[in-house]
């Protein structure tokens, strides 16, 4: 075998999830280990460096075959420079990772944020296969995004494209204000927060709904209670999807992207989310922009941030 | 002189206009000639063909100079096979304008529709000069958009990229319906158009507004009348600036460009708008993604449609 082949990293708080893709995306094999954020960035490191070495040397392929690395983070990251400026949940601000790696590994190493990587990883591997413009939306915690133009993740002037939880879609008067100090924001609620938000309000205001036995309410407790019919569940969803829908009508007249992507925890909600996203789509579009649009759930789940990263040696 | 020179066409339903460029943009020569829509598409033409002959002519550049022509029209594009699809203004449908051009004059041929190629003006040779990613807004009978992505028109899936008058900016229970048969179209609230109909229904419905005694009821006189301190008028200016910038600050969040350059009849209103317009971009963009990005006028007026369909054959 002298195919050429890619491990990607997906570096998160609690464990580092490492992957090799073959020049198709395929992802061949998976290996995880700790983070042990706790233990400082060195550690943190030494333990990237240590699993990356790990799986290639318990796969079929040699080290001669790794054709490069690629990083991704939930942060702020320095694409151009490799530099990881913020990562809190790794505890990284300003670390030349790409730098430390490329030493380290004598590799080419890259790196981008956790959305924009899985972003890629769907528009390589997953349901954009083949498609050369698409914009992904991460439904999770918060509301991540992707836009991906030509095959390659689009970084925008400094950096910042593709932060479409923060397009303002929540008219004035009904608007909260959002982590990032702005009123309005998409997060605000088509994401797993904004969902749990809105229901443990209806909860704490006495509405009758059958979320008021949950404990603990989750996102998914509220697409459960809206499958069975619960009408202030149904709302709630119904608020989450309407608002995701009039982001994608945005995003479409800017840039008519073929495909939107919808990944994250709040995406496996399924057709009672995804239904009304293209009701909505359908009726705050032109025509004309609608036309062999598709709006498709993501494929590669968890992967997508392994896959995507190992696809920044060849997409970015 | 062995410089190469582009000649630029602004295809218009009254007039066409000609203009030959440098390969820095700077607009050397200019003329303008009859479309003569009444004698069909043939007469259009031929008379395309001729004022370009002519122009070239009468310049200090040869024939053998002349690099390409790009042409913009105001309508449907199908930009890679060089058609043009439907532009009612000069009574165009299905015509392969770039290879009857082609074929006539020698010499490469690129269309692109008027917002595009007035975009491509600005990036080029106006406002947008050196900048790579930009985004303008040409605010007229209707705003129109374009896209630039790495100094060059950007048109997505379907060729229907920077349709930006479409975004849905207008909270439903305030939205009328855009010509493009959607409800809440930034286009409703932000051109000429909407502005006079706006001022139209407040003189209609009585309010107390020195525009009661305007008898044709114009974009300016709007403008005009706020500056004097209408309260009306200033209401209507206000409503305008605050969906433009609204659209900018969720177009930012998707697509993160250096800069936005605001066009059109609509944009001579001055810092009436432009006040506004920055104030309400700052209220609803995050801040990282207002960092170093400016909100600029267009600089080069009618002439961007010539200069930015000569710079196709350069930028696209």
């Amino acid at each position: 075998m002298s195919e050429n082949v890619y491990v990607g990293v997906d570096l998160g708080g609690t464990a580092i999830k490492v992957g090799i893709c073959n020049e198709q995306g395929t992802l061949l094999h998976t290996y995880e280990g700790p983070t042990e954020v706790s233990k400082g960035v060195d550690t943190v490191i030494s333990n990237i460096e240590k699993y990356i070495r790990h799986i290639v040397e318990e796969s079929p392929y040699s080290w001669e075959q790794l054709a490069g690395v690629g990083a991704g983070v939930a942060g702020f990251t320095n694409v151009r420079e490799g530099i990881i400026v913020l990562a809190p949940n790794v505890g990284f601000k300003d670390v030349p990772i790409r730098s430390i790696l490329e030493d380290r590994l004598g590799k080419l190493v890259k790196i981008d944020n956790d959305a924009n990587v899985a972003a890629l990883g769907e528009a390589w591997a997953g349901s954009g296969n083949g498609v050369e413009n698409c914009v992904c939306y991460t439904l999770g915690t918060g509301v991540g995004g992707g836009i991906i133009i030509g095959g390659k993740i689009y970084q925008g002037f400094s950096g910042m494209a593709g932060e479409i939880g923060h397009t303002n879609v929540v008219p004035d008067l009904e608007a909260i204000q959002c982590g990032c100090g702005k009123m309005g924001c998409l997060e605000t609620v088509s994401s797993a927060t904004g969902i749990i938000r809105m229901a443990n309000d209806a909860v704490e205001r006495g509405d009758h709904t059958s979320l008021q036995s949950v404990d603990t309410i989750m996102a998914k407790d509220v697409f459960d209670a809206a499958k069975a019919g619960d009408e202030v569940a149904l709302r709630i969803v119904h608020r989450a999807a309407y608002y995701l829908g009039k982001s994608l009508a945005s995003v479409a007249a800017v840039l008519n992207p073929e495909m939107f992507i919808i990944g994250g925890g709040v995406s496996k909600a399924g057709d009672i989310l995804f239904d009304e996203v293209r009701s909505v789509f359908a009726s705050l579009t032109p025509e004309p922009l609608q036309k062999g649009v598709t709006i498709v759930p993501a494929t590669l789940g968890n992967d997508a941030g392994i896959v995507g990263a190992a696809g920044l040696l060849i997409r970015s």
